[in-house]
């Protein structure tokens, strides 16, 4: 599991901290169970992909308060000498049960499920929120410009708009597990293991005297993996200089690797370009594009016949533009002996500790899903939460990020397509099982 | 200077490293002058906010490439052993110019200039507009919070819903720069020294037989902080039963701090709710509100006279919900001894090193930026970039952050309060110097 920095648990709303020294107080820590879910879906979405698992287990199985962490609490003047002292023994000791990262997901379906002590259930809640809410953001934005891209290859090029250093990592993975083939973030392709990809920047074309110097500078030191950018002066200009440096790469037994259009109208460019690539017997070098991609752009400049070949996405992917959070929630469902759930307008939700079964039909794609109690098994689905941690230890490994992208890739085939849809997708079938209706009418 | 990690030079874009191997294979590294800047505004903006500043000096200062960095950059095949080498004594030797925090600025405004050898220069592109660009976009939307609410407190309840670990403790400090009162984010108030603060969760309510069991434990635990949450039954009843143990602290002694509302029509019921506070003696109990609130639904509720003393304000402001990233760029304008500057549709920008020079009207309020050159002193304007690293050597240390809070108030304070309308708010006059308008004339 890697990760760039150990976050420890004051990561952390205030009132986590201040509740659980409560319950200390009042000697209350039954097993509390919480559901880690999304309420509804935001505009044209249908579907969540998970992502994050990783990242949060990487923390808990190691949650200590540090002794600079128990002094600053300390010095806050709200905490007692005997709950520092509790919380200098804290670790985790309960039971998680998720999805697989990769797993698509759909609203109300907990994604997770933590069962602890309360005081260390409840204090996973703002840090699980952050960790799996940002990165399922970001895989189901990624999933569908991948969708809408239809085969072509989509980079993430999000790193410099992300909000902040975190984020421009969990972007480049969250990304990559969704079918992005690349990202331009090195430190991301160092810390998670993903190809790394680059173009070059105005800057460098501005830099010489003319276009076709910058671009011949650019091939000589990159023979097999040079893209030259041709807009800084004139698109059709620069496809002409990129043109000859590619007959001269090809009489040195070299390639072209590409071009990439950053402004100006796409598909009218890019068949342009593609004309005097192909006029110039550069039939193998590909048309980049880049500058405010996301699933729309894609999707509109592919209905104009654009030839482009592969997209860099950036700020409008890093940060889920059109859709900039998830209204994911963390809630009690099970105290003691009681299931719980509450009754405030807009936010009430299913009681009970639960399970999500998955039904496929005979063409091998997902028809529904069924929302039930933790302890059921229903006929021909298949139950999505696997507990990976019991007793705080760790019982089902993470597969690795090549693996998890494998296993979405795989459940993103079986997805009905009208529900991939990315103006107008089908709702996705989910019900609740008669058992946990059931449960529902004796919740206190 | 506090930060939670050390970043370091390969939180970058690949491109920044290909094209500088390209500049020392070529043995190009002239003096190359960048701009920091944002194009345009989002919906509603008329200002921006900086901030950033000392985390990214932080970095800058102390840029160097690891070991590991490097033999990750050589698995990649893409680098020579003497590319490898130079990058291995690499610091940063150049020159910056910026806006102190808490400065406002304006569109194509530069809040920054770097000057260095091209390779130094280039390399830190990415990860300023990273750092600068997402404290600055979570600053502007605090002060419009802050502005909304009239002089009633704000906090930062965002935690949970920023863009991952980073975004959250950026959130917290850019709203506290920009008048927020407090975090609930425990890790950023130990980092950065704000103040934290928080209620408690339905969960707390929840546990608890009935709701005023659960008052009265938290109440026993926090005989000064106690701040209830009433909700998660009913908020009237909820108001009631606070109202109880109000009544209770008070005879001990003690004060209940607050109430807070977190669903159904705020305004109707923080009237109701205060009336039944009032009723009870509790004149001095405040009454908090949350639940997707941000610089809109302050106004509104504000407008509809609502009894709201505080506002918790979380998602929406710490992804900037409304406008969730800003067009920060980060251009070439000067490279060797020509001004540059490029033609791409809809990029274009201002070429040169740049000063910004502020008038101040009579009666203190700011009356319009003029964009000059680095070199020019305009008359009864006041320069606003000002050198704080020379030579590779911090010039200026960053103030600490109480002193950048008071600065942005005082700054606040001046610009025209129709420049301040959450809604439609006026432009602020920015001209451009004729020194400046001259040398665009002539650039390459």
């Amino acid at each position: 599991m890697k990760q760039l920095i150990k976050i420890g648990p004051i990561f952390t709303d205030l009132y986590e901290l201040t509740m659980a020294q409560c319950y200390f107080a009042e000697n209350i820590n039954d097993e509390a169970a919480f559901s880690l879910f999304v309420r509804g879906y935001p505009e044209n979405r249908s579907y969540y992909v998970c992502a994050g698992l990783e990242e949060a287990l990487f923390e808990i199985l190691d949650y200590t308060f540090s002794d600079q962490d128990l002094s600053y609490l300390e010095k806050t003047g709200l905490f007692t000498v005997d709950f520092l002292n509790h919380l200098n023994r804290f670790r985790f000791t309960g039971t998680i049960r998720a999805m697989p990262e990769g797993s698509l997901f759909f609203a109300d379906e907990p994604v997770m499920e933590v069962s602890a002590p309360i005081i260390e259930s409840q204090l996973l809640e703002t840090f699980l929120i952050n960790i799996v809410g940002f990165s399922s953001l970001i895989a189901t934005k990624a999933a569908r410009c991948v969708y809408a891209a239809g085969g072509r290859n989509v980079v993430d090029f999000s790193l410099r708009r992300d909000q902040g250093v975190d984020a421009g990592l969990k972007a480049a993975r969250s990304s990559y597990i969704a079918g992005f083939a690349a990202t331009s973030n090195v430190m991301a392709g160092k810390l998670y293991d993903i190809p790394v990809s680059g173009t070059m920047a105005h800057s460098f074309v501005s830099i010489y005297e003319n276009e076709y110097d910058a671009f011949k500078a650019y091939s000589k030191n990159y023979p097999t993996k040079t893209v030259l950018l041709i807009d800084t002066h004139d698109t059709i200009e620069g496809a002409q200089n990129a043109a000859k440096i590619g007959i001269e790469m090809k009489k040195r037994g070299e390639s072209l690797v590409g071009v990439r259009l950053d402004s100006g109208d796409m598909a009218v460019l890019s068949r342009e370009v593609r004309e005097i690539l192909d006029d110039a017997g550069l039939e193998k070098t590909e048309i980049f594009a880049s500058s405010g991609f996301d699933e729309y752009k894609i999707a509109h400049v592919i209905g104009q016949n654009a030839a482009i070949d592969a997209f860099g996405v950036g700020t409008k992917l890093g940060v889920s533009a059109d859709a900039p959070f998830l209204d994911m929630v963390y809630k009690l469902v099970h105290f003691g002996n009681r299931n719980i759930t509450k009754k405030s307008p807009g936010k009430a939700y299913l009681a009970g500790e639960k399970q999500v079964f998955r039904k496929t039909g005979p063409n091998g794609k997902y028809t529904g899903d069924i929302i039930g109690i933790k302890e059921e098994s229903i006929e021909k689905a298949t139950p999505l939460l696997e507990t990976v941690v019991k007793n705080g230890n760790i019982v089902i490994e993470p597969p690795g990020i090549e693996a998890v992208r494998a296993y979405f890739a795989e459940n993103f085939a079986r997805l009905p397509d009208a529900c991939k849809d990315i103006d107008s997708p089908a709702p996705y079938p989910v019900s609740v099982s008669h058992n946990l209706l059931n449960i529902q009418k004796h919740h206190v």
